[in-house]
């Protein structure tokens, strides 16, 4: 069984481990797996396009922890989501504030009430530790998700933009933008930072020296690139930031 | 069985890995989890706090490895600390430089001499690999701890101090310090950069906009704290900044 | 079974984790070690230096993945290279970029041809996950390497200097050469950034305060070092820097 984390807590501080320790002291069998611990504080919008990328490749039956929680402490409800029966079929635990809003096709979603599955007593500003990491360890180890708490329906999401924008730069420079490749068209060209993008290539290695050039990226979105260069720096482009798409011909 | 990692080795060198290998070598069936790798070059206090912490979140039997050595090679002695019979139960795998010297509770200390445990040859430059990862993989899997060497009971401690003092900054900002709680009492008042603070919250979410407040930290000790923001950025403070406290009416 | 990832992804997007969740989907029981993923981008050499020396300390039959890529999408090919009947015993999957050049003694090199191991279909950005990461899960559930494709005898290979030169930085700012102690003598001088080394000291604690002094490492190489001080800030020394040796009396 596999846990994965993915936090805002960095790897300098004790609460990665101190929530390993309380899996483990679980459920020992767990394989526990970092997706990232360097999301930016309180950063929720990057934590769900992660977790939305890195979830796609893990086996059924994964538990996945995101704790990015400005509100730890508020009245906002941690939260579990189920896709038994969808393609999915893994399990999300995380606090109720759209972080999970970019996981589809939930068939289940629980609010975490029963507090006998908590850590005694719940610190105010320690969730991950104290109640995300042993529910998860609980899951793992067999407890059913109804025993967590109620059903709940009006889960918190995050609103998105529909103009062209970025959505995240990742370590490359590389920047990934919200278009899918089919609302390019043929002959397009977009406009960003003073240069133009008129190629989407299949490889960096077809790119000209010096080119800012588009690419389908690994999550099946449009991403700009330079070959061996960051595109970010070059263009001075961050997360959020919109730019001019003039699309070209598109198949109906 | 779990082993532990806390280093000041960082992520970019093989320094980790090759602890790892060792390990794995020699215990394959050995959980390794890493605390941090992230503690500041040779700085024995702040893996001293950072271990006190994290250990407490872990099972019995686990064993702590902790690297932070500014003697390397000199004559500062390894050591293994046991907590059997104790709240612990857990095992501590360090040099004898204070690291260890906040975690309590201990009933045997021995200074490791056994060479046969040790790589071989020792490099004088890393004992984390040599001996420490070695030793640690040994004891996972069996070998009683009084072959590791003498007894000891002379340990390097470290001195602390009595005033009100910056223990250490996570990454949130906020400042762990040496009080606690009942230290303050009713009606105190901490004096800190030209600000001051007179209310322990129990959650980030009850400050007001860039008030500085303080809370009672999941370690048990007062922490100075910006709801979303860097306290430490704003105060300009470090480990070992001093500041002042006027205690309230205290408990009888 | 061991698998050990280094690359220069990174820590803060999910590419590390789909690798892992990829390999976990495959081949559920292996233990996943990261030896790093600081490698800076695109930084073959630097790749090459830290995999040859932290591939000494696991087991027989680990199998390392090494993914620092400039060219991924191009024509460079994905390889195997194991060493069956060596002293290594162990199995290295990598692009044929001269990453592996240093990890010497296989017994044989095959070119990765065979998709029916590979993710369907193979992004052209993503490589470590698509083929890197599930051969490498292949190999570790018992496929026979001759499956993976057809034999190769010449592969890509680094060029190294034949001066004295800087190999790499650590953590701690000790300046890794790529002399041996053997070729220094007795005697010799060391000159760089207009200092002198006189002294091969066998460890940090013997050094005077602010001596620059020469330690052969762990790796068996020189290092220059500054005792809890950063030898390549004071030096303003970085990877490929050349400086001058007047060697002393050598053994024959």
């Amino acid at each position: 069984m596999i846990i994965t984390l993915t936090t805002d807590f960095g790897l300098k501080d004790p609460f990665v481990g101190a929530m390993k320790g309380v899996i483990l002291s679980l459920a020992p069998n767990v394989q526990i797996v970092d997706i990232t611990h360097d999301i930016p504080s309180y950063d929720v919008i990057e934590a769900s396009i992660v977790i939305k990328e890195a979830c796609r490749y893990f086996p059924v039956g994964t538990i996945h922890i995101v704790v990015v929680d400005p509100g730890v402490g508020s009245q906002r409800r941690p939260i579990v989501l189920s896709g038994k029966g969808n393609q999915l079929d893994q399990i999300f635990i995380a606090p109720d504030n759209g972080v999970l809003s970019l996981v589809l096709g939930f068939s289940a979603a629980r609010h975490i009430t029963n507090d006998s599955f908590f850590r005694n007593p719940v610190s105010r500003t320690f969730h991950g530790r104290d109640i995300f990491a042993p529910v998860a360890a609980k899951l793992a180890t067999g407890t059913p998700i109804e025993s967590v708490g109620p059903t709940v329906t009006n889960l918190v999401t995050l609103s998105s933009s529909e103009s062209p924008t970025v959505l995240r730069v990742d370590k490359f420079g590389n920047i990934l933008t919200n278009l899918r490749r089919d609302q390019l068209g043929v002959g397009f060209e977009i406009r960003v930072g003073g240069m133009k993008v008129r190629r989407v290539l299949s490889s960096y290695s077809e790119a000209l020296p010096d080119e800012l050039f588009a690419i389908e990226g690994s999550a099946g979105l449009i991403e700009l690139c330079m070959n061996q260069g960051s595109a970010a720096n070059r263009l001075n482009l961050r997360r959020g930031a919109e730019f001019e798409v003039e699309t070209g011909t598109l198949n109906q």
